[in-house]
């Protein structure tokens, strides 16, 4: 398979990018190949001093002179920069020149562009994001996390069905279980969207549905895909990310202060350690599932091993058929 | 004054209920008491035993016989258990009885119980509960956190009026910073509830509106004041204290397998030291604001220093004329 990277997305671009693609190197089979998409001659030069002689055996590159900044407003971005990374990439992906989208750029820009560009899988009402959280009793799947902010219950509930698919494929649970995020455990607890999903989900043999989950529950092991609209979703993973640096510096700080100073690094190694185990450059990104494609969002600050990573989920949604079995999963449902 | 507790709310209740009422003492004027609300001879009994002979001094016992549980549901609870802990202490404010209510109850019997009983402060549309969340740059107060499931954009707005006075008055803060919790900073991201809410809290020249905040924001010292609606802030308290529960206790571990064994026990004791920064016990409860009295909502683990802050907050909030300062700033709305 041919995966499309955009090289000017993440903080750090396009040396992360670069390095990501040339790390990538072992995932790939004889016939994959990498698409660096960004400034021709740019991308050239830096693959020219990164001391690797045969990158052009796995790795090609598509021009595109425009990049969509993190600040830009993603449809008017899109619309302004016809020749931007993001722009392009999703294009080659709907020509079929590539088979999927990497991105570590603008999220809006990056959805609004598959979303512009790529057909819905069939039945799909709207594309969610469904981002893999590490937690201390292992991953959960929590989707949408903000492609779509204005949820209907079907949005929710196809969240449920697609993230299973998800979860089974890259986590390896059989048969995740699902909890619908809410404000109680109960069945009646929440706003009329969650008392209405909840109709929904439980009527849905297909989904493991556990019932109503709280906050907490994402890091009690209490389920394995976590539903909730995109606006939450989106609160969420950026608090999380807040409160894990707030607390583990915190604490780093705390102990270094109170232990003799000889000692003061293990401080360190320890927050080094724990941040490791939250760390989203493992899981590779997140994918918009609903999409007829592949499209894989990382983060921001992504390093290599994070584009590396989305190289490796990227493979692996392809050879699993996880979008197959979404279309399977969904063929009774009315649009 | 006179401030009730409700005595069968906490987890160990009535115990850390009676144990607050007696360590509160200091923090009362001569003409204050403190009303214990539950059943009569059980809390004689406790008194009793409690090695404070002259208890009576400042402590009133109010019967109730029923008591609802955490699992109850709440308005169902309410009509079901008349004689419940918490209708009585309702009722007992509306009738003038009593002048502050406190529960580490059952949270949604609490604010229905309020919302049947009090009227709502004049021009007041929804009551809502703030909480100061203790965070390393300072307290953030958060509205609202539970109360309405289902707000508009009025409502959200008077919330921030509303924690705002709270926000200077308990937390000493003069010109407290308003964020709107939303999915990006700019002014056009985040659902049509977070746009129209914009608009309001934009043309209000009483509110220090520093515009969208993200979730991350609660842990930067971005905002004073966070408004969100009760169903997201819901989700975040809870995820809030699951997730700083899990760091801090994997953060303990990794730090005591990788030290010398006798320096375990300060492992633990930075653990005990930064759980202690996140202690909700020191802020005493959340008050359901809007309502014309004063109901202050306690975590259902609160230990007894939590309920004796909690009458701290309840004197606080009458002597600085929280529920005046409201009421003139909302002086200009209509309904």
């Amino acid at each position: 398979m041919r995966i499309g990277i955009d090289a000017m997305g993440s903080d750090d671009a396009p040396g992360v990018e670069i390095q990501g693609a040339l790390t990538a190197r072992p995932l790939l089979g004889g016939e994959d190949r990498i698409v660096l998409i960004g400034p021709e001659s740019l991308l050239r030069e830096k693959l020219a001093g990164c001391g690797v002689a045969d990158w052009a055996e796995w790795i090609e590159i598509h021009h595109a002179g425009q990049v969509i900044h993190m600040d830009d407003s993603p449809v008017e971005a899109l619309r302004a920069k016809p020749d931007s990374s993001i722009a392009r990439m999703a294009q080659l992906h709907r020509d079929g020149t590539i088979d999927a989208c990497i991105s570590a750029g603008n999220t809006g820009a990056c959805v609004a562009a598959a979303q512009m560009r790529l057909r819905r899988l069939a039945n799909v009402h709207r594309p969610g994001i469904a981002i893999i959280m590490p937690t201390f009793h292992g991953p959960v799947a929590l989707c949408d996390v903000g492609a779509n902010v204005a949820c209907k219950p079907q949005h929710l509930h196809q969240y449920a069905v697609m993230s299973s698919v998800y979860a089974r494929t890259i986590c390896g649970i059989q048969s995740p279980r699902v909890g619908l995020l809410s404000v109680g455990e109960e069945e009646g607890k929440g706003n009329d969207l969650i008392k209405r999903t909840h109709e929904l989900m439980k009527a849905d043999a297909s989904v493991n549905f556990i019932g109503n989950v709280e906050g907490r529950d994402l890091f009690c092991g209490t389920c394995d895909v976590m539903v909730c609209d995109g606006f939450v979703g989106n609160v969420i993973i950026k608090l999380v990310e807040g409160m894990a640096e707030g607390v583990v510096r915190g604490m780093a700080g705390e102990m270094a202060a109170g232990l003799p100073p000889e000692l003061a690094p293990q401080a360190k190694k320890a927050a080094k350690t724990i941040m490791g185990k939250y760390d989203y450059n493992e899981y590779g990104g997140a994918p918009l599932l609903g999409v007829d494609g592949i499209c894989i969002i990382c983060h921001g600050s992504s390093n290599h091993r994070g584009i590396m990573n989305a190289v490796r989920v990227a493979k692996t949604f392809s050879t699993t058929g996880v979008n197959e079995r979404i279309t399977t999963l969904l063929a009774g449902e009315s649009r």
